[in-house]
């Protein structure tokens, strides 16, 4: 695809280099935008600038907020004895869209994958530690993928915590809603199968 | 969907203003934006400002252009009798595309559409008929789209032009490539009768 101008290939370069666009839909995007009058154009690049200056992060659970404290953080109607650790902020957010969970986050930053040269130090890891050390959490639950590198994670963390008395739990791992039997993965299957809970039909929407 | 930030929440609204980009698509840009550095994010930023602060339009074609008069216009291995009319650059990137057209163009933002409030003096059909008058075009080809607007565009245009010695064509309208008879709509597959052309086995690949 060939491009008329500079200012429009770098434009589109820009796009593109975001995840999920491709060139064709970075064009369409750049030629929208230049729709818009410069004031509206110089706002939306002032935006992302904006963003990445001013950016913080909670000195607690370390959640993107705009305050020192999260909004999570600070709400004394939510359980401060449960702690969910989480990879990233998307996952409090989904976590946050379920409307079934009242503790606090730990967000990690990151999952340990040796592959990608990602270790310990590299999450925060250090500071769930010292959260548990000095602050009266009961329970961290462990919110992370059913992965290679999820249970890696896992296992690592919950290594830093076993000499510290809180229960350390791990989201439940199965079916999904919805799901047919005869197209799940072993794996899943086998560990819905280890896993099974006790019915209760209040359980079950 | 909450998000923790209001910088994050002002970066989201600016992507899903976009076409075609939702909230949640926009929250994965965000996220994905967040994990460049300073530099790269102000780049991004500072792409589009000058993008629409340094945006040059051909005096000639109105093709966006870094220079004065774009590349296709000072090609001189270019046909410059034949003009291709079209609504939107990216209608030039698209004939381009084909490696089948050696003239040049005319773009003409946008097509007459009452029911939207455009009208001839809002497209450029006046340089148009200035072009027409002034230099050694032959022919011009409406490459406009197959719609009421674009019928109504071509009738003004073409009724601008009869009074000037040169040939108006229209881009040929029937079946797509791959495309089943059954399922092509009345009205395409009527014009593809109407206007059958005479079988020559070098013109179907």
């Amino acid at each position: 695809m060939n491009l008329p101008s500079k200012l429009i290939e770098d434009a589109v370069e820009q796009f593109a280099s975001l995840p999920g666009i491709g060139r064709r839909t970075a064009l369409r995007l750049v030629l929208s935008l230049l729709k818009n009058t410069t004031e509206e154009v110089e706002a939306f690049g002032n935006t992302f600038i904006d963003l990445r200056n001013k950016i913080g992060y909670c000195k607690t659970c370390h959640n993107i907020s705009d305050t020192e404290i999260c909004n999570i953080c600070t709400n004394l109607n939510r359980d401060h004895s449960l702690v969910c650790v989480v990879e990233n902020i998307t996952d409090v957010i989904a976590i946050e869209n379920t409307e079934q969970y009242n503790g606090i986050y730990h967000v990690l930053y990151g999952i340990i994958s040796p592959m990608d040269g990602i270790g310990p130090a590299d999450i925060n890891a250090s500071t769930l530690v010292e959260r548990v050390k000095s602050d009266e959490i009961k329970e961290v639950i462990m919110a992370l993928p059913s992965t290679m590198e999820g249970d890696t994670t896992i296992f690592y963390l919950s290594n830093k915590l076993k000499e510290f008395n809180i229960k350390i739990s791990i989201i439940a791992r199965g079916v999904a809603a919805g799901d047919d039997l005869e197209y799940i993965d072993e794996v899943t299957l086998g560990r819905s199968l280890v896993n099974r809970t006790v019915y209760n039909s209040a359980t079950i929407k």
